[in-house]
């Protein structure tokens, strides 16, 4: 695995550059990302060029034997681009214009834009493509960041009529579709479409889906012009993108499937204290992140796809933007390096070299502090660059376990959520923490992708389920668990002819006629004869005609589900239940179950064992007899690693 | 009392229309609602009217015995008229112009759109006034509903002038009548005049309340345009609208006297969760409702006018609407129905008659699920059709106790709370709720009908009370309990010149020179001889004259003070000093107060005596000896309905 | 001290003025404020003037001998004024013209406006400037009221240009100083800049403190026009403007420095609710108002300049704008109006004479009721005036402490909180909390001010601190306490050179390379020879070269930095650590430190000495033996005051 940083030659003086690139080796890093929001020093007014700058600096990482991520600059268009084109500003959901000032101000839906990127990364390609340093390509970055998805300018309200146009074809058929029929919202033509906002009660819930779906798909088109447009220059360039935490209002899958690496940006202590995590356990996991955090989101991007994936920006110690900025745990930034590496990542970039005094994230740690001496965080990049160095390859296997995650999924229950604490991420979570305390490996994967080589597949909350994806994720002898309100949806946003949920009803023998939501503090106990527990959030009411039942509400009602190798929970369970019911389903297959400290994860690659403690008491780290440990010990404090090889 | 349901014929294959209608009467239904969101279907481009379909819905229900209530679709203009006269759209409070998609989007001053409503109307009981099977029509749909009810569009700033000019003559009387001089406030004529939006603080409350009154004026005369249009072509047509719970921004009982009927949509659990109760009270009764919140609400509409009241749209299992939406306990749609019939309503119908699959409202239950298997309210509505036929009709009966609410005093109260948790309706629901938990019947009448036939009249709170008012309301040998605030401005809102409670003082012999808000959890201690308990939230300190005291706070203010049949109470009761005021006067009259446990409530119609238990406890209905049980039984479970006629 | 009133002649018929100016002097009131909202009646339209009633009631209070206070009426544009000119309204962040109907609508920045102000101001000093009843003047009403000191109008964009361009002479300067290179913010011009609102995500934060200091000057700039106007016609006129409490849009210092006295508007009870305090102090003390909530202010506004200040509105009963307006204890405007007189102030105007039975403040009271009847607090004015009247004089001395308050602070804590909780305000009310609960007198000044006279210096948070603001802090032998993040930003909003706390660092020998902020709950305990408590909010890792470390966190890291005379605390500092600290420090340089019950306060005035027991426990008054007690006595109820002379 490499490591690598985050640089920006622009903010300092020239005359710092090549002893940074020299220390920058001294470190043990391999590689630096550059230029993503470079832009107004590039081309600082219309068709006017200042490379001699760029072209000094790469020639100086260069020559400090450092490989160069080089990112287009699209997140920042320049103050004069704004003024020539204030039509590429984003419109927010109110009607106001984006402002100029910070960053990520463009509609992804203005076609001014888009070709205005494309001449940035075009030009760039030319330039810098056949530099021997340059080994890939950032497109713009952090899509979606501060909540850029969706725009509402002229421009996506355009782009969206003519994305259902070519979608249903006719008026009628979209009319149908969205059963317009509901409440006069008939349309006559595409043209009277416009996004759905500014309603005075909520919109159709299947042209807010759509919405989505467009919105995202524009997140997808856009990539995939720079992609083009480099690639037409240099096509062999390895072109990749850095994704966020938690962050789903586009298609991760479908925007990977354009790439040749999927990066993302890997703040565990922000993420923990701005998403919504119970405030119990924003406290607890304050100075290390939930110990699923980080693993979470590894598993996922390296699920997106076959390419290699990597952290393109590490914590490295205090963030800025969260609401809470802690110091992290001394041996964090190891061990979340070393968390990156069991679970596959190419490379760790840490996000920045050195603190930036200036602007908006002068809060922000680096690698550095803004006087050039080193920050905290610099002990343990050598350190652990070191033991990485000293560890032998190793490659990953497929994990025996499979959690299922959708984007749209997520949209669905946004857009209907029926009960206020229902939150499709937060299910997922819940279920792949729960394997992972379980001591599971867990692969993240789309509802597309073949399942044939699992043991267990857990899909937590899938609701559109035709049978053609019904078809491909039973294709399978591994158990497969469907959570509550999987397969209660059409692709029309549409409750099936055969109520929820919908084919996989069909075939399990049951439906789901009544749901209700639940209020925090309401609880319906479930037991059966291996899984205890209670559903809160959300019940649901199924009505058997061939399933088994293997567990039930206290009340009566079926709330376990099976037939075949498939298992249905008609509810949200509480940890209790999740867990025996887990923890059961394994056991079936074969798979033997740990009972791990809250703050204790194992994870395995190749002949590589690992384990990690997140949690302040000291916990014993699973060695078996005659392992041989490379890093660590069997006795982990808090903040701890261990790794060891077993035959 | 006839059963009824809604149903939306355009929302189905019409190969289902013959059987539906069949099992309406099957299950004991004699009557449907249709046609009130079906515009863009009856007309779906301007003056092209598509009316086959309709006729044969018409004719298939008809045909099945089944009379029919059929709506003006003014609720849900469609997408051609919203293009063709943008300036019909809505405007809120920030400026910006509701949007096209979901309902209720008009602005209640275009006179525009008031032309559109009238000319459909017309068509309509042109094509149909005459059809032998419609009874009834129903105008629009829950005005208000979405909080639609204040436009703030240059249509309704226009008609804001205007109806200024028309009421103060003089743009002088207006500041003057105003108090414009205060904060330079002065207009030199009519056209100066705003609606009070976007001002940096808030505006003068005798221009809010001109305002609401204005609004609420707005909403009637856009219903009686429509009453006139369907009356001018069917002098005898039968016309009502279905108003909702706790809404109060226009006057309901200015609606009901252009009515024929007032007909209310009745959804317990939805309110519930949505409305301002506490947290333990929304958990307590989440899947009963609070068990005065229907009846309430019946007591209010019955009272609104002598014509016959009843339930236009009564929930039949979960909602999609609320933060939660729980499944209701069983045997609930039939406890709402029998309580409906006990408070006097003529009719109850059902929404809907079968889920709709899609759209908005696809989580909304219906009687039957969208895969047109009975739903579980099914076979509650085919027991309650059959009590009900073999229960005696009953006529209802005055109460002898009435309690009077006051849309005005609503909007006073919104505008000028003074301390944060002053809620007008709130306190009126508390005073509701504690009559009815002593076991009385109540009328809730307006502050204009005659009170002479009531034995005690409760006024929770009357700001504007001005002496022709008090004159009617203390007409009577009645006890009179006013509330808080009682008289504490003029229509003007003004202070009285004489001071709060301005004529009612002088005739008591007290004025209140001071009152204050208090913090949640600050109280202050009231004792007398007959009661006792404490003020919260607001306080007052009367100085008396001759008015006589019959209960103190602690530090020896006046809290009850007395003068001839008249009391009056100087502060926020909380729950033990409102009981033990409200049996005190109770006792007065020769009323005997119950101490009933706090989910059963008696009611008594005719020679009907009902009890309904709400609580998850088993209670007794006090059923005297010798009565001769109709329904149920003496003990009665969660959800449960006894009924017995005794001597 | 004089005591005065705020009077509305305007509100009122003219056959009440004479006998309302009478009743002022019986009560013992010398001076009577009017004339501030009056504009309309002045002026009903463009260059129609109305004098014949201003002359009249101006003439009838200098008849009954009473001073007068005349206000400039521009806090309230007229309706005409408005229409001719609306380019004159301020416009809020999201862009929407702010609204006629209440006050305060106009742009700071318009210069339309500051011409109509100009002209009014002019022509009320022509016509009565020479009036010897006129003693002073007051500009305008409470600046920044209703958040009004932030305009983003295009005259205000247009001025902000201005002002930027002024200070930095080229674009280059600016993007160098801001730091634009960051996201590529680059402007070529300075007609590129906008004020920063409306961007993704937050703007540059130096972008957004020169944001604030325009607009401060803005304030400053609109004010000094007036006072122009006002001396230009009287050279000698004493100009004065009334702020409020716990505001800080704009510097008051600058302001002062253009005046000829300061006043206030204390509303200790509607402050205490309306602003950040914690539930439990404003519930304990909602009668009171918290013990050090008037007091901070006396000591904040007479420390502004050496100019008069006083009270130009005193609460005299409940207010109508906080969330909750309680009654006042009996006794409070007696004990507020002695207060004052303890801290310096030359007089105390009562707001208002009588409570205004009409428009937006009707809930508001007065010294007398809306009937004209004495409210409750006739009878304390009269017996404080009485008191006042009998004590001897009493001269001001400087305190032994300052405390050193700086309105740039807290537009650099807003602008980068970096943690939830950080308020400056909230640490600066924090630390002169303490000093007075350990019984001590405090000066509030300003970073330019001298310091050599005091023994102790306390700055809770100085960002900014050049070298020379730091020489001139401590060029003196006083201990100088500095509070967290003093130091840690450059006037550009930059990181030093040096690290925090800069200038400040090198000279004690630490630098803090590393802060981090606490979730609510997460403390680190702190401990020292002689302090012990905890850190809570923020916490700072501190490296340390020569400076001496007098206390530490338990992890070890330094807390509390020492050298020479300077001190360095490195956290925010709980209740117990910063008694603790300040008991330390006040002892180190010779005071003796008291440790007062929550409710009492003391202060000395001249030779006067006070007590004030804000607390509902009766407390005993520090009274030495052989003192000579002028009012109360030793015990001290709730409310209650006690004033003795001592040798």
């Amino acid at each position: 695995m490499k490591l690598g940083v985050c640089y920006y030659p622009e903010h300092w003086p020239e005359s710092a550059w090549a002893r940074d690139a020299r220390e920058m080796r001294g470190l043990g890093l391999s590689f630096v990302r550059i230029g993503e929001f470079a832009w107004s020093r590039i081309e600082p007014a219309r068709d006017r060029f200042a490379w001699d700058w760029l072209d000094r600096a790469i020639d100086t990482l260069a020559n400090a034997d450092l490989e160069i991520v080089l990112g287009t600059p699209t997140a920042t268009p320049p103050r004069w681009l704004v003024a020539e084109k204030p039509e590429i500003l984003a419109v927010d959901a109110q009607g106001r214009r984006r402002g100029f000032g910070s960053r990520r101000h463009y509609c992804f839906s203005s076609a001014a834009y888009r070709a205005e990127a494309v001449r940035i990364a075009r030009i760039l390609a030319e330039r810098y493509g056949r530099h021997q340093a340059i080994t890939s390509w950032q497109i713009d970055n952090e899509y979606g960041c501060h909540s850029t998805v969706l725009s509402y300018s002229a421009a996506a309200s355009d782009a969206f009529r003519a994305w259902c146009a070519a979608k249903y074809g006719s008026v009628e058929a979209l009319n149908a579709a969205w059963g317009n029929v509901f409440w006069s919202m008939d349309y006559a033509g595409f043209e009277e479409i416009d996004p759905p906002s500014g309603t005075v009660t909520e919109p159709n819930p299947a042209h807010v889906l759509d919405w989505r779906r467009f919105s995202s798909d524009q997140v997808i088109r856009f990539n995939q012009a720079q992609v083009e447009a480099i690639k037409g220059e240099v096509p062999e360039a390895r072109v990749v993108h850095n994704v966020m935490g938690f962050f789903t209002d586009f298609d991760h899958r479908a925007l990977a499937s354009g790439l040749d690496g999927v990066a993302w940006d890997s703040y565990p202590l922000g993420f923990l204290d701005r998403f919504d995590f119970a405030e119990a356990d924003k406290a607890r996991w304050a100075r290390t992140g939930h110990p699923d955090i980080a693993a979470y989101h590894h598993d996922l991007y390296r699920g997106l796809s076959d390419i290699p994936f990597g952290i393109m920006e590490q914590q490295p110690g205090p963030v800025n933007w969260a609401p809470h900025n802690p110091v992290p745990l001394p041996g964090m930034v190891r061990f979340w390096t070393l968390e990156a590496l069991a679970h596959g990542a190419s490379y760790v970039s840490y996000f920045r070299w050195r603190q930036c005094p200036f602007a908006q994230e002068q809060m922000h740690a680096g690698l550095r502090l803004s006087d050039d001496t080193p920050s905290p965080a610099w002990d343990e990049v050598a350190a652990v660059a070191r033991e990485i160095a000293a560890l032998p390859e190793a490659s990953g296997d497929r994990a025996d376990i499979a959690l299922v995650f959708d984007y749209e999924s997520e949209w669905v229950a946004e857009t209907q959520p029926q009960g206020r604490e229902f939150s499709h991420v937060g299910l997922a979570f819940a279920m792949y923490s729960t394997l992972r305390r379980l001591g599971f490996d867990v692969d993240i994967i789309g509802p597309k992708d073949p399942v044939r080589a699992y043991r267990l597949v857990v899909v937590p909350c899938l609701p559109i389920l035709d049978a053609a994806t019904l078809d491909r994720l039973t294709e399978t002898e591994a158990l497969v668990l469907f959570g509550p309100r999987s397969g209660s949806k059409t692709a029309e946003f549409r409750i099936p002819d055969t109520l929820a949920p919908g084919p996989l009803g069909t075939l399990m023998g049951f439906s789901v006629p009544r749901v209700e939501s639940l209020r925090p503090g309401t609880t319906a106990q479930v037991g059966g004869p291996t899984v205890a527990g209670a559903f809160t959030i959300w019940r649901e009411y199924p009505r058997v005609s061939t399933a088994s039942v293997l567990a039930h509400v206290a009340d009566g009602t079926p709330a376990l589900l099976a037939a075949r190798n498939l298992r249905y929970l008609a509810g949200w369970p509480d940890e209790g239940l999740l867990r025996s019911l887990l923890a059961t389903l394994a056991r079936e297959v074969g798979l033997v179950p740990a009972d791990l400290p809250d703050g204790l994860r194992l994870r395995r690659r190749g002949g590589l064992h690992f384990a990690f403690n997140s949690g302040p008491e000291m916990v014993a780290a699973p060695v078996p007899a005659g392992a041989r440990i490379l890093v660590g010990g069997e006795r982990l404090a808090a903040g701890e690693v261990a790794i060891w090889q077993q035959d």
